[in-house]
């Protein structure tokens, strides 16, 4: 959090033209939506709230605060709307930013392959070496792939990522030997399942990213054929959320540094954790020896 | 787990008739790949293994203990393939039951919708009454929704669900107030992040399903306003393979039954979980405390 | 203009429900977006204007009179939004409509197609009788045919057209022989440029519509080869905006005739012509004279 | 009109060959069709005719007058077609070209983007200096910005577009300020509604095109709040058709230095205006005071 | 051949009104393009050809002999086209037709499902009795199966196929045992590669049809492991063209039973094979020993 | 065929990658399936058979001779298979060479554009010189054109093709005059009739493919209005089968070369002609006299 420097607001104009020299409108991708979404670029911007998603919670919160400008990760209206009536969530949202005249502004994929950016600020919270891109999203390199300081047991590199990460409800799923050894380490913020052939060819032992679904990560154990790339799905909202105080600290930067009138304004990192889930019960109820391959017996 | 009861094996041709009448191939999805993907109609069997998803550990599973049919839930080939060489996960498990003479067949939304079928069986396991369908795909009923003898908390539910379901490594997940009444349940076996819109038109009070991602979990769960219905991500695995009891059973029975010469096999449930998951840290490290919506703080 | 008859508020769910009734949004065509837009169900209504299209001028009047809600024929997110910013019209109108607590309603192609509805009111105002629907839209009548009192010559009827409608800056073009005689009237209000084959089936001798461009008409007239039917363009705010007047009317009575309470709010038609020609110059400067097909010499 | 300076007749193959220097088929548009539609390359060329659509008026014209070759702007065939009976339209008009030995050949977005060409003769008719292209159009120039020599108002201006333009029966449609000052003019000869957004970056005051309809024209007015770019629809036909003098001068000038044998043709411009609007009625009929924004109060 | 009986000639109008009638339009399939193709409806008929192919040599046979109709098989602008210049073949085949004044009528795929039909006709020829429709396309039965009167070889069979059908220079080409009994026969006039699956539903020993492949014929052989249906490629012109005669009986038939006013025209069929083979050289060049499954060692 | 030189068998792995630097899997066009169908990289290697087609007669013939790879042209799983049970004819090939212990290698639209490939081969075996591409597909050079020792009739020219390839009960088909004189030769072994323009283009005499069907070749013939180029359609096997020797020597020449280990295998061609086609009659029975242009009388 920062403190305001300057009692003149600066326009949302100027922290909008900002934000998109730190993460280009034009590097995201084709179906993404990104930039403002709610807001005139001459209201006044005194405090700023970064959060991971725009529920209706963090709207209520960036009110209660006061805040003028809300910067999230993901997309309020990822896909068009015909209609902000409040009888849909996604309308309940837009109105209340409106009326509490909240701008919006949203760095999603852009961010993603931003340097830094999501994956980067990841790789780097779990102290990632020789850092490369793990593949290319278009002409953007996108993921990371480093190295650990030594060698560690799989179950020893889960609890790393563990402590790393903010504490969530849903807690870090694995698969692979617990004792196998990873050294070599894929990361990829957010839904990674598309990017298993680039893990491949990396050569990582484990690939880090979340919102794993039950076909394509058992495709994936199957083509290890029980060994490495293990995979361990450590939460969207986690594996993304550290991003913020990155972009919170950058932005406050270019603000203090802006040629045309160093300015600064008041900020935070929402409070709210937006994983959806709130509590898991049975993990590890089911012996965890590993199989030759593809299961557990 | 039954005996064999007849000298002369049957025909894996008449196998497969007696499994097409219990799970129709005309009523899987248009998309669906169902029925027999290895073996020759003559072969005899003596001996049918069933499981969730036929990997290379099932398939070894089968080939040790002599099994003549694997019948599996989850198809090999959903996409087409232009290979069967071993460079490949899915060529070297056709090979294998190739080599080892393991006819391959695979009920899959053909046991979706069928009655008893996967989500039928879960419904029941989870004591549901006044069941009624969920949705209907295409012509058939697809998904359960019933009651509870009585009202009860969601987590006195989710550890019902936990007892109800085989233990396994990733647990169950539970978005919602802990403390909330539930009483109306829908039910989807596997995958259903696309049947919110008839969760929400069922009036349920909460949701069993699985793989549920971050997107469409917090979308629905905004929807809701932090309100019901609540969402239980109970395990693709968990979620299906209590389906393989039924299908075992009814096999057996059809045998017994069958008019042209009432015989039987030798069958048994693999015991491999096929569940990609080894183990999960770091589980309910945070507050579970609800938010009024959207959102934990 | 009506005055209002209760001292209660009737709260915009119900209003809605009564537009609903006299205009199903089932009824719309698939590409179409019809219903609320902006605005919260509990809302109360005390003052309806009604307008044929949402613009800021429109909007700014409904602010300076004070309606809750605003009744249009054209959408205006036909196609979706991924941003309200005041940087685009579209997101300054959608901004200015919550900041100043109106509600929109769009009643689009489903009162195209009701009756009565727009080509029907466009009909009646013409005179036309004995009529019939012009077409069909999916399962739902479209346009009219009818026949006039008495034939006339073409330009006696492009007159009488111009007569029958509110004047405009873009009057009406007219392709065809002056002097040739019409009876029989095909209308379809808006464009109606893609039923040229429809006219041809009716027997029609003279079509009136708007948004006619260079090819289609050439077309349509080079198929007439110089005959009928003539083609009448009347401007797409000219032929739409007499349904105004009907759907105040009906919606009125419903509010007054509803079981559950009977209410009455105050009302409007917008005194803004959303036509968007200010002025013409050098009409009719060429000759008349009819060429024998396809042209004027 | 040109008189024929050689007693020999050149081949129909010479003179397209001619006209696919001036016009090269490769420039048209991916979904256009020109070039030659009906005649054989070594039929002699007499008489040229040069027209904007070569409707059945035109063609009898061509007939009657005894040309050989008729060279037209519009397609007569942009649609394939499976007939020529003469049961249709397009059929008679291919049937009588044919059966009176008159070749067709189109020129229609290669003469677009030509220089000079559709768009760049009706900025010179206008009078604009220092001009440029508006867009581009694959990897051709398309449409064309310029300035006026001095400001003036709208109405002035769209009196001087009259005046440049051939007088129609359909005149010149204008939204904007009457009194609102233009200097920069954006022209597109024909239908030019897909422009609106490399007209606003070009900075022009005012936008010179045709085929303008409802809700394109009110979108962009919108955008525009009232200011500008203003809007003139100036007709398809007359925005078009000051082209045909300069290609048939360009025709000639070939032919007559055509270094294998310099040879002349007679050749003319149809006295046929395809517009097909044949009289207005009701212009103007409206107060014409500018709304602050989108209407006409 | 017939001769005329009425010095009356009738008008083209009439011919195709009858003709449609014994080939309704709506039958044919939808990519198809059937009817009148060149030709005023108000020309007088007093000569018609029937051909197989448009081609270049028989409408120079029409022409020579001096028909107002040629009917035939297969469409001319199949493909749409753009340009009817005789540049191209297809150009200058539509040139010819329309300054010869002669009408072009189309029975394609509407003649393929009428009864009698080409596939009718051909059955017919081959002697089959009771027969039955192969296969359904949309609502029409397409292609016959039926019987011979008694068993014969598969080179009996094809010799008789040889002697039913007209002379040809590509001949008959068969795949199957030659000395394997066949009875059972389904056929196809012209190419029939698409009907592989209900021939062998259809239990036919041998199936008669033109233009097959490598690859579809290859995959056909395999699926029949060397057995029945086998195949006989007897040529797209020859299984098709008996048709011919049984058009031209039924459209004079209809002529002289026309009520409105009985009539008739000269009538033949054209003497121009459109096979487009001259010869062939070294067929039968290698031994005709069947191999066990899929091929000739 | 060749003598094996080493006593240590070769793994297949070794083979494929040799196989691949000579027809690199890369330049196969997009939808071809090449390379390894079946087989595991580890499986020793000692006896390679070559055939154009994976037949169930060819995988028979492989299996008693002893072969361990089979190497073909045409590609058993063109189309993905999602089942590989017996009851299909591609299930019944997979199963029998997995069961068989025989790895399976295509090379097909890369061995087409290879150089030498399937056209080099087969302009070669004509005897062409002065050979050049025929046309482009992708970045590849795709048939052959080259020239005769001396101009030809086509009969003649017929004669020389039947000598240089393979005999066949189909034979080969020609259309053309007779007499024509032929030099320059454009070839595409197997399917080459979507190539026309491109043999137009060439300015061949002649055409020589397989698999050609009514309807192109008749328009190919109407295009060249009676003239050049003629068509030859050689049969899609015995155009291609030429190429297996080709492969055969280089594969050999490959493995005795190899510098990681010279060694030697194997090898024999299949001694199965996979040409579907067993017997001809009637072939030539119609006159050969060449029609003015389309047609033979």
């Amino acid at each position: 959090m920062s403190e305001p420097s300057s009692s003149e607001p600066v326009p949302l104009g100027r922290v909008v033209a900002l934000l998109d020299e730190l993460y280009p409108q034009g590097s995201a991708a084709e179906w993404d939506r990104v930039g403002l979404v709610t807001g005139d670029l001459e209201q006044p911007v005194r405090r700023v709230l970064f959060a991971l998603d725009p529920t209706l919670a963090v709207i209520e919160e960036a009110r209660e605060w006061g805040a003028d400008l809300l910067v999230t990760h993901h997309p309020l209206l990822l896909r068009g709307v015909h209609s902000v009536a409040t009888t849909s969530a996604k309308g309940a949202s837009v109105t209340s930013l409106v009326v509490s005249d909240i701008a919006l502004y949203v760095a999603h994929t852009n961010a993603d392959v931003a340097d830094p950016g999501v994956s980067t600020v990841l790789a780097d919270a779990l102290g990632l070496t020789s850092q490369r891109p793990l593949t290319t999203i278009g002409p953007y390199a996108a993921g990371r792939v480093g190295r650990l300081a030594a060698p560690m047991s799989l179950v020893e590199f889960a609890d790393a990522v563990a402590a790393a990460l903010p504490p969530t409800a849903g807690g870090i799923r694995v698969s692979g030997d617990p004792v196998g050894s990873v050294r070599t380490v894929a990361v990829m913020g957010g839904s990674g399942d598309d990017q298993f052939d680039a893990v491949r060819a990396s050569g990582a032992d484990v690939y880090v990213t979340a919102d794993l679904r039950h076909h394509p990560v058992l495709e994936a154990r199957e083509e290890a054929r029980g060994g490495t790339p293990y995979l361990v799905d450590a939460g969207h909202w986690a594996t993304e959320s550290l991003w913020l105080a990155s972009a919170e600290e950058r932005l406050l930067a270019s603000l203090e540094e802006d040629r045309a009138a160093p300015t600064s304004v008041e900020s935070r990192i929402s409070s709210i954790r937006t994983e959806p889930w709130t509590f898991v019960v049975g993990a590890n109820a089911a012996a965890t020896a590993a199989a030759p391959s593809g299961g557990v017996s």
